[in-house]
């Protein structure tokens, strides 16, 4: 091919590839089992390197849950504080923690906990972003202090950036 | 029985039934699906118009779901936050964001939100009224800021007053 | 370009599309709100039609409310059998009345109602899907006979093919 | 005290203390994290040779959540029935299938799904015991036929007395 019929293959293809990803349904992104499994084993990676016992949620882009794995000798009320700090940060497609600080006595969401059956304002949850920087689900860690919990958390969702 | 009799009958008949039907049930004002359609959408065009992404629930006079719409992309938590904002403007009569005022540590009706299987107390709900000012329901929006929000369910309940 | 070329060309684009599309995040589609409302709006016409009073829902691909619309005069109690309809029809991918000769006494799968906060398992659920045959939502009808519902929802779940 | 008194009466000392700490406390054996990822490891795998789509779950001794995973477009409603089979056998340490035959209409157990926010009685359920034939947990497969649910739920649940 010369270079006109290179560019105008190239130029074909790309209106191809937006015909069949555009018309009326939404084209979604959405966490594999795959990487949730990689993302849950980076996080008790990290928790076990940092000698923290947790129990760490994976939900999916729908905030269904996708894979969980509590460790040995962590809390028993930490295994639906994960979930619902995953879903919680899937919700609303933020950082648990910063959620909080709307939420307190006279902040602008103040008592937003109330809604979906119970959300966790406080930090552990955190979006989890593909390449193209889409969020397709959310981790939740609950079992060490907030900023340890953050902290395994941040390495679960980034791990599947490697 | 001859004609002005017979009128005369009729007209009593008429005013025994309105008296023995206006003492006992009470006559309500219940906003209708097409009404609350309307209501619906005058909001998602305010959404649109605006740029912000929201889920925008309608509850009738009996505070029961009658309308629902989330837009592509909005927050999957703001479908229950949604919901309640309407449910709260009714089941009180009031603006959500008022209501909330009265609900902070040290209020009057301090942590009212346990009630009802969850009540939201920031701006976002309102109640709708139709011509003669009687409440027929509530709208609730959630999804942008609780400024935005406010202001696309004030836009959504004064709809149907045009 | 002479047919050699044109071949090559359709190979590369398709092999193209088929690398955009694979990695390890799952591509998924998803009902948009304005195939959800046109979803809402055909089923409803049709219950118009047949002088039915109807609650209709319309859940996403990840069983979330994505569209709602309850008829005047329709039942009270209709609002969450449609919901829980359109839900299981999507959590199971399945016509509800097929799922329900699954649930009766000595069925396979006897009493699974008492899953996911509860399913209904009788017809009126239809799980929608797009022009490729994709499932990327569902819709729930309640508050006609069985038979009614069921029809309701076939008619609003196919409009979006037209 | 000569040494032989010595003797007697730390060997009496000794039984004291052993019959004193036998009485009180039990001393139950528990699943362990790494046991709970063999199992669900050792289940999805026997699944994807199956060519089945599963959700899998596996609870600890006290019947609380251990380790869970969602496999690519399994059913969405199998999360709940999964977690439930799970619980469902460490309750009443049964195959639930087993359970699900005393639950019929007339049954000597009917209707007990009502009880413990929802049993699912039909078969994906097993205990898990430990090489001395202690149950330490359970797990709970959803999302194939009832047949090929417990076949998984079995080599999940046997794969730790490898």
């Amino acid at each position: 091919m010369n270079i006109l019929q290179s560019v105008k293959f190239y130029v074909f293809a790309f209106i191809l590839i937006v015909i069949c990803n555009t018309g009326h349904t939404q084209i979604t992104n959405d966490i594999s089992h795959d990487e949730a499994f990689k993302v849950l084993l980076a996080a008790k990676q990290n928790a076990v390197d940092s000698n923290v016992l947790v129990n760490i949620a994976v939900v999916d882009a729908g905030a269904n849950l996708k894979a969980f794995i509590r460790m040995d000798e962590s809390f028993l009320g930490s295994i639906d504080v994960a979930i619902k700090k995953a879903k919680t940060a899937r919700f609303f497609n933020i950082d648990t923690g910063e959620l909080g600080e709307l939420t307190q006595p006279g902040g602008i969401i103040y008592n937003i906990e109330h809604s979906n059956e119970g959300l966790i304002t406080f930090p552990g949850g955190i979006p989890i972003k593909n390449k193209e920087g889409k969020i397709i689900g959310a981790i939740g860690v609950s079992g060490g202090t907030i900023e340890q919990d953050r902290a395994i958390a941040i390495t679960g969702a980034e791990s599947i950036l490697d």
